[in-house]
């Protein structure tokens, strides 16, 4: 067994072998997804709690589905509607589910380090659903399968993260996965919306979207949040496409077998042409979604065994 | 096999004998509900997803339980909150949860069209709960199911369908399923409330609610929404009541055997009385919402049947 | 079989034996929980309903959980939101839900009595989750076993209740228990917060914390409503803490080995010291959310048992 981790807190405490164990069990629940097959055994008994602080339709539903295929009894808590009106502290929740006994885990949360800190108080598996501007592993881990099925590897690429980086938890799991797998990252996007000191992450930065894109082997774009469009970060949305939104005079100065990827839900129009991402030549966005499945699956599993041998292991009376 | 449609949008493109294809299996599915008899197999291992646009507690509560009798694994998307408020498009949206691999997508959307528009974009069966003023298929065939139980036929009938015809998709169906039937229509209600040149579907219309239901076998209320309470559509609820709103008087003029019919939510003391409500010699509402759960048992049953069979096909190779 | 009802709506009809043999019954399942053994076939095939009127993630996770564990198909419905909007009365929508043919009926409602009306309405089992300042028996019971694994016994126990008792629900259905299985209750609070006429009961009234505690067993605090907070009942929070929150000081006065309660979620710092909360010797909080699984699903499994029973003598066309 190659992946040792309790939880998945972010992609920056995974060692590449861990990474590799865990998209190849995802690209094997890809293939099966496809052709229909169960592996309700997987996490049959197995409780499964999705805690979204923050709303999420598309990532919430992803989890439910990956939960629901392996056998987990699935719950959704919506949390801002309800114990956290009453001014408890997340501490207080967190003690209070993990007392009902679940296995698994699923906390999106606004603040960074919140599933962190959440994650040291409670029993069971915790996956990382996006906290603030740290981290979101498993869309990291989505957008890798995507590229290593897309590319047939997954490293020496040129991938080029283009937008709002600075507010990205997305971004910045991703920078930190493909440094590890020694792919070449770069970061294109205005001023504003790159964070600062990030040459010591290895990546280099591009302002001009053509020089940013040039020979690249994946585009990936970056959703532009509604509220960065009135903060002063950008002039205007107009201007923000005519520079940075992804087209297809932009995405020629790529390679000619360069994919194009969002993590949605994509702004149309604002951070990329409508026309482009339904170019099923050259958007793999569909896909994306797709491998989001089968990537959770595959943590869910992978956690769930290591909880399923520490909890052995304890009741032998054998500390760990 | 007598039903061949791939998805249910309508009642519209329903051939009669796909209508009594499906009313046969749903009548089997009542009597076993009945008896608590399971059916766990029959969609075992397919993901229904409820994509809800408008709220209905009663109508995805009667899809959830139909779909989890059946076996399936379901899921519930409250879509308002969510992706669509980050300004997400309903295409966007359906061709992300089909990426996800669902096999029955369940959706009730304001606008007429919207449900027709989403199940060409995606590869699972799409069953229409509600589209604006377009169509409400199951309600339709739920009603037609609860008058052949009630009357012991579904054809050569006088039926009423009274109140807010002009904005009813429930209406609407109605009016096309017993028309493809053979029995005879006829709405009731005032001027403002009936659509126009509604003589060219075949059906009778009248303005005084007693000459109305002269006769007839089953008299159809339908639920007066609010929003036309205060929009100058009706004088007052009162003089509504007095009017339209069916009581012991009024119904005194139909059949001795006449029953009642309303797709609920009720307005006790605006379109109905209580008492009329709540008798059980004429009322069958209550009979109307348990054959809810069947006919989806049974349109969900279908449905899952072609799906199979065409992806079938497709992995051997064969085009459908 | 010592367990007759065919509802839980409350204590106050409940017999010591019926208690105890749900006490027993939960103590299997808690260890069960703890073995991480299954009971899927306890509640297999049949349809849990949550109707909550009124939001309480933490109650509605504990009975989902505790129904997903025995096997059943748990749905959720959130009523506010929905059908209650459209002016539907509350017997209209149970029996609306009753035409569906569920099992077990959950509710938690604002007002008292709410529950019984319902229960009087529908063919299956209801439970209280809560009903206005009435009863929320399944509160108690987890409050009960979990003093009686604490102790040893639950009976001849000093057990004090502390705080704003007037409002609490969880406060009167816990002196009806604990009152039926001889223990001795005071309650202790401010002359706002007390209940009057409370003495016919056979309760102690205190409203000096100090002396309330005195050599009790138990000391179980209540949650102080933020309402109360500014409506006169309390002069401020601070001052509240000062002469009734429960702190190391005050704490002293009760018994060495007295344990300590909460029903969650708590005011830190308002009703409860934050270290006394945590502190692993003395609070129970943690237990009582553990218990309150087990005793969801020993009360659901002693009312489908009683259910299964009715419905097959009714089968079998005897009268019950």
């Amino acid at each position: 067994m190659t992946f040792r981790a309790a939880h998945l807190l972010g992609i920056e405490h995974l060692h590449p072998t861990e990474i590799t164990t865990l998209l190849d069990l995802a690209d094997q629940y890809a293939e099966d997804n496809r052709k229909g097959r169960a592996h309700r055994d997987v996490l049959e008994g197995l409780t499964q709690i999705n805690m979204f602080f923050e709303n999420s339709t598309r990532t919430q539903a992803s989890f439910e589905i990956a939960g629901k295929r392996l056998g987990a009894d699935v719950m959704n808590m919506a949390m801002q509607a309800s114990s956290i009106k009453k001014g408890e502290t997340l501490i207080d929740t967190a003690l209070t589910l993990n007392a009902m006994r679940p296995d698994l885990l699923v906390v999106r949360h606004p603040n960074s380090g919140a599933v962190d800190l959440l994650a040291q108080k409670v029993n069971c598996a915790v996956l990382n659903a996006g906290d603030g501007r740290h981290e979101h592993p498993t869309q990291a881990l989505l957008d890798a399968l995507t590229i290593r099925r897309a590319k047939g590897r997954l490293h020496r690429l040129s991938i080029a993260i283009c937008g709002d980086v600075a507010h990205s938890r997305v971004a910045r799991s991703n920078i930190m996965l493909l440094g590890k797998m020694e792919n070449r990252v770069r970061l294109v996007g205005p001023p504003t919306l790159l964070p600062s000191g990030v040459e010591d992450l290895g990546v280099e930065v591009f302002h001009d979207m053509r020089e940013g894109l040039r020979d690249v082997d994946v585009v990936m774009m970056l959703r532009l949040q509604k509220e960065r469009m009135d903060g002063g970060f950008i002039p205007s949305e107009r201007e923000y496409f005519h520079r940075y939104g992804l087209d297809a005079e932009k995405l020629g100065h790529a390679k000619q077998d360069a994919i194009v990827m969002h993590p949605g839900p994509m702004n149309r129009g604002v951070e990329i042409d409508g026309q482009i991402a339904d170019d099923i030549n050259r958007s793999v966005i569909q896909e994306q979604v797709e491998m989001g499945v089968a990537v959770r699956m595959a943590a869910m599993d992978l956690l769930a065994r290591n909880l399923r041998a520490k909890r052995g292991a304890q009741a032998a009376g054998v500390m760990v």
